[in-house]
């Protein structure tokens, strides 16, 4: 039964895993089919959505079926708790670069227009930042946790130049509005990744503190000083 | 001990029910702050982005807690689990109510700008949703989270219109350019409110199916067909 426990767990991992590769891809391949003008990169992304769904549920449904049955305790019970929400946000992490995608697909109809370089740039810290999220939780890590949250920072301050340089250029040209307008938003879907990446960094320092706090509370157990607890700490 | 469960549960209706009321009050006056051009307004939904944090984590500490000590069984469980994604989304929306809230206070401290009327009618329609969704969470009603989600629809219809007015407004005198670019980001602000209460009423629709095919598999299980299903169904 336990071994079987374990292999469900190890299988939840993988998947997780299996969803924030795709995750990454999506924004990779959106944002590169901008900077290269390639629509198939775009078609690419869209076509991912379903699988993205798919997973989603998958994932949910393992989850949700390990708490029924098994009914965890403390450790395995929070990253059961954390997996559900990771998975909404890597999910919401799918819709934002599929909404990259459909504003890219329709920039490439239109004029040519250069996007800021720091698009590209924002783009790599925020996929970066789903890696090392997830990279944080599937192995306990909170320091790496903690360094995503502080990319998040950089990733702000790329979106406010981004900003003013497009409403610059809006202002020098009134037909280059549409465009400037469709590449802000694509900015604001960077910015919104990296913070469903912060979501799931302080989650993770969630867990780990939980853990922490849970095996003080085993030692003074042990120690006869009071009944562990499995609440949370925070 | 089913009594002191059944109070737990309660409790955490009566605070999730809390934090619903005033992510609506939160949405309502900020953007009342915006049509009416009070700043005090403003300043209050500030003030109220501490006291959303600290019911968040009251809730989610709840949630967690009864998940640990009780291992509740199947609607219990669905609903705890379920308690914790809607608790998130509801502090998401308070996160966009703020947002919206400091765009206000910097629209209001430039030169005077007509908001479109389509801003509070997104408004209003937002603040429904989140509140309906809830009520169906609570209710366990299905119909009415069906309802919120066709709401959706309308808020997306409005913030293109929001866009496309703006748009105008913009090509057609430079000088209002970052007003309106403000306003069009407080249009998205109010779209993702309305996301999020859709998320919680996709959620309501989810935990309503579990329970009816639970009911089925326990049914089931009664005529001797097969052993009671706890996962979920989708």
């Amino acid at each position: 039964m336990e071994r079987k426990f374990e292999r469900e767990l190890k299988g939840l991992r993988e998947r997780l895993l299996g969803m924030g590769g795709l995750a990454e891809r999506m924004i990779r391949s959106a944002v590169a089919g901008l900077v290269s003008r390639d629509e198939g990169l775009v078609e690419m992304v869209i076509a991912h959505e379903e699988e993205m769904d798919r997973l989603c549920i998958e994932i949910d449904d393992r989850c949700f079926t390990l708490l029924a049955l098994r009914q965890p305790m403390a450790s395995d019970l929070r990253f059961l708790v954390a997996g559900i929400k990771i998975n909404s946000d890597l999910e919401r992490i799918g819709d934002q670069a599929l909404s990259i995608a459909l504003r890219v697909r329709r920039l490439l109809r239109g004029p040519r227009v250069e996007p800021p370089e720091d698009i590209p740039r924002m783009s790599g810290l925020a996929e970066a930042m789903v890696h090392r999220s997830l990279e944080a939780f599937l192995r306990g890590d909170a320091e790496l946790a903690r360094a995503v949250i502080e990319a998040d920072d950089e990733v702000d301050a790329l979106r406010d130049q981004v900003f003013r340089g497009l409403l610059s250029r809006m202002s020098a040209d009134a037909g280059a509005i549409p465009a400037a307008l469709d590449l802000i938003l694509v900015s604001r879907n960077l910015e919104r990744i990296a913070d469903h990446a912060t979501n799931i960094a302080e989650d993770v320092i969630y867990i780990v503190r939980g853990e922490d706090v849970r095996e003080r509370g085993e030692k003074e157990a042990r120690q006869g000083l009071r009944a562990p607890q499995a609440g949370p700490p925070r």
